[in-house]
């Protein structure tokens, strides 16, 4: 753990597309299964580690329609990904996306701490309550659940994966192999926990990995999320507009996380997921964004995305020059609420057509990391130092994009002293600056030797 | 596909124990955490494969106490440990145990499914309903399932996930760069699934992989548990106390799926786990087993795990040289109750005490494969050729006797005909000669074209 202040990077492969991007698969270098090719993921895994990144970040979605854009419809199971990626990198950390809707804690906690271990250390779980609603459908609900129930559950889930991650203190197995004696059965402990959403009885069959547990990622914006972020996350991956929207949010979990839950703030890392784009001027870079965009990000495609937040909501039925439907905000309660209602009001009160409204989505980002890399450097770096953001999730769209992030703007960061020029650790806690939580049972007992 | 019948074999790496080995972490050359250490996994794995086994075997339990033996207490989740094997191996096939009774379809499947594809075709699935039944407790339930509910949910679980597997046909991505088509929209297929146990939607957002979908292998002993391997499952794993009681579980189970459920008995791979101990003589192979039972499986580490089959019943309770007390069989009930009930039944037939109950079981096997390389492989091919089995599922104990299973015994078996010389298929189903399935919306559309 360094003390000074570090930029965190993440690395979004996006596969055969991703937000703004959704005909990446054109692209000749990209194959077109590529979100199912384990192959194209160690490559990218790999670029990002010889860029020292702290991380790779895999998002989720189980649910599609015939409709969906192409990056939804054929998609590697997160965890199962990283796995076959832990043994194939060495540094940087494994975060995957998995739901508190639609698992069960003791499963979902063993199939982090099995990916802590294989990778040493390095796993990190991204907590979602599941923005798909139609998602329910695939677990034999006719409907996802309120959204007390998401949070409750999810709090709930979290606290009972940390408790289990805890089933034995570090030093229980003695594996004496004069005496014979292979556990310490006073180490061990069971959780009998009982609470509103679950009961386990633990313990867990695992020991503790080098980083205690994997770290806490947590994406959700609603006044929900965001206790739910400042009280249990450790990352925050968030969409922040402009350098004030980001500042705002990052004041804000950060001044919930020590005001209300009496958290350190510098133990919360907030990293927004951002389009870069490295051009060898600004005016190529530019130049680049506006191809890409027309090829990848047409309107229509935007259109087909646009619906997301509103439970994938089809938005082609409605007159594109007509005023923003906002009774279709209803379609979103059970999906991503807080994205849905944020459009729908800048929309009304904007007065905005459809076609605006989608336009401005589709404007999301534009410019903003974009240019040669000593211009995407300073900007990356303006944001951090503004503390916008404690660092940035880059998404991986075309590999040629990509490389020139690693080879040409971390180089920069580097030498600004913002960036790590090697690794220091080889755990994602080393690289996040996050503290090993310690064992609560040891704790206890190191409390009681105290008192005595 | 060979048509010639080929002997398959398994390896079922043990880690820090295993059936009849409880204290292998003593032997030095076995790391300590060996059930948690991936790189140990990787190392057995590689020498299985360099054996041209067709697959290694992960089992599986979730359920412990601090009284469990050392193997229970820390075990990576089978299918995690199984995906980082994925990118460490090339051609052996991966089966992990995953338990029908405390999974949600949708979920697993596309675990599999997606284990699959890193894999290229390499998945197989140990289904299981759980035989611990203590696993209730950590998924909020209070006891185990009873058996009718435990098979049922175990069919229906199997059907659905096949179903799910069969979302796309195999040519609905067009990725046409030319026309910009990505997706054949009518080759997605939803399933509105409505079942006596689970409600789903689909489709699943996974294409099949190359060998269509994971191998089923099937390990429950019961009427209901072989109806179910029977009916759908690939590959039994099973336990045979000699080559007549091989040959006599063969009979049965390749007569009841091809009488019962109209399938072909080739189809039905059996492979028995064993024990094997290779010396440089019968002789010192004899004194290497007596040597290592002494060790690796006393008594006392014996009456130990005799509980299991009984619910983990503590029977250092009762006068070891009593008559063996039938009454517990009843706390066998939910658990592994077709092994309990035939434990019991031996004891009280034969009027056994406790003690030459747990001794007989310690005896399994016992003499069986045990001897020199020529001495093993005769007896592999005596109950191959038999037909008390297709194969084995070699338990993978101290290495140094792997090893020589690899160098000295599998050679023979290559020269004899009966063993591959070299892996023919990258597949898991091309190794153990099992068809790719069809798509069955492509076949149900290929059927209608030839009615047409
Ligand atoms: C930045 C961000 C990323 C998210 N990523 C995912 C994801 O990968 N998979 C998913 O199912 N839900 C994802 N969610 C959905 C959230 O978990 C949550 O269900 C949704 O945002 C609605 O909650 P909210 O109103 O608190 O934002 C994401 C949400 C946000 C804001
Ligand atoms: C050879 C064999 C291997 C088994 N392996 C596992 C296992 O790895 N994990 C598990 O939870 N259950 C395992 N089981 C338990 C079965 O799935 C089943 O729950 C149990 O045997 C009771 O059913 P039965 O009476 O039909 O045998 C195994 C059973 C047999 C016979």
């Amino acid at each position: 753990m360094t003390s000074k202040r570090q930029m965190h990077l993440g690395a979004v492969p996006y596969g055969t597309g991703g937000p703004g991007s959704h005909t990446l698969w054109l692209d000749p270098e990209i194959p077109g299964d590529a979100s199912v090719d384990i192959a194209w993921y160690v490559e990218m895994a790999r670029l990002a580690e010889r860029g020292r990144f702290d991380l790779v970040f895999i998002v989720d979605s189980q649910f599609i329609t015939p409709n969906s854009p192409p990056h939804y419809l054929n998609r590697l199971e997160p965890l199962t990904l990283l796995s076959a990626l832990a043994t194939q990198t060495e540094h940087i950390g494994l975060v995957g996306t998995a739901t508190t809707s639609f698992n069960s804690p003791f499963n979902l906690a063993r199939r982090l701490g099995s990916l802590d271990l294989i990778s040493g250390g390095r796993a990190g779980w991204n907590v979602v309550t599941t923005g798909d609603a139609g998602t329910a459908g695939n677990y034999g609900l006719d409907d996802h659940y309120d959204y007390e129930t998401r949070y409750g559950r999810a709090s709930e889930f979290i606290e009972l994966a940390q408790a289990l991650w805890d089933s034995y203190e570090d030093d229980a197995f003695v594996r004496d192999r004069t005496s014979g004696a292979f556990l310490d059965r006073g180490k061990q402990h069971r959780l009998d926990h009982d609470g509103k959403y679950f009961k386990v009885r633990g313990p867990l069959n695992l020991v503790r990995s080098a980083q205690g547990h994997p770290v806490i990622f947590q994406a959700g914006d609603s006044e929900q999320g965001r206790d739910l972020g400042a009280s249990l996350g450790e990352g925050i991956f968030t969409h922040a507009a402009d350098i004030g929207a980001g500042q705002a949010f990052c004041d804000d979990l950060k001044t919930r996380a020590r005001a209300k839950f009496g958290r350190r703030p510098d133990q919360l890392v907030i990293m927004p997921g951002i389009k870069v784009v490295v051009g060898d001027t600004d005016q190529e870079a530019r130049e680049i964004e506006a191809y890409n965009n027309d090829r990848d990000h047409t309107f229509d495609a935007a259109l087909g995305e646009f619906g997301r937040p509103f439970g994938w909501h089809d938005f082609r039925q409605y007159d594109l020059d007509a005023p923003f439907p906002a009774d279709v905000l209803a379609y979103g309660e059970r999906s991503f609420y807080t994205r849905a209602r944020a459009i729908t009001q800048q929309a009304v009160e904007n007065r905005w057509t459809l076609r605006e409204t989608v336009e401005s989505t589709r404007q999301f980002h534009r410019g903003e990391f974009v240019g040669s890399a000593q211009t995407v450097a300073a900007k990356l770096i303006e944001w951090w130092e503004a503390r916008a953001c404690d660092g940035f999730n880059i998404g991986i769209d075309h590999p040629s994009n990509f490389r020139r992030v690693v080879d040409e703007v971390v180089p920069i960061l580097q030498e600004r002293g913002a960036f790590r020029a090697d690794y220091d650790s080889t755990t994602l806690r080393g690289h996040l600056g996050l503290p090993i939580p310690a064992n609560r049972h040891t704790e206890r007992r190191e409390a009681v030797d105290e008192a005595v």
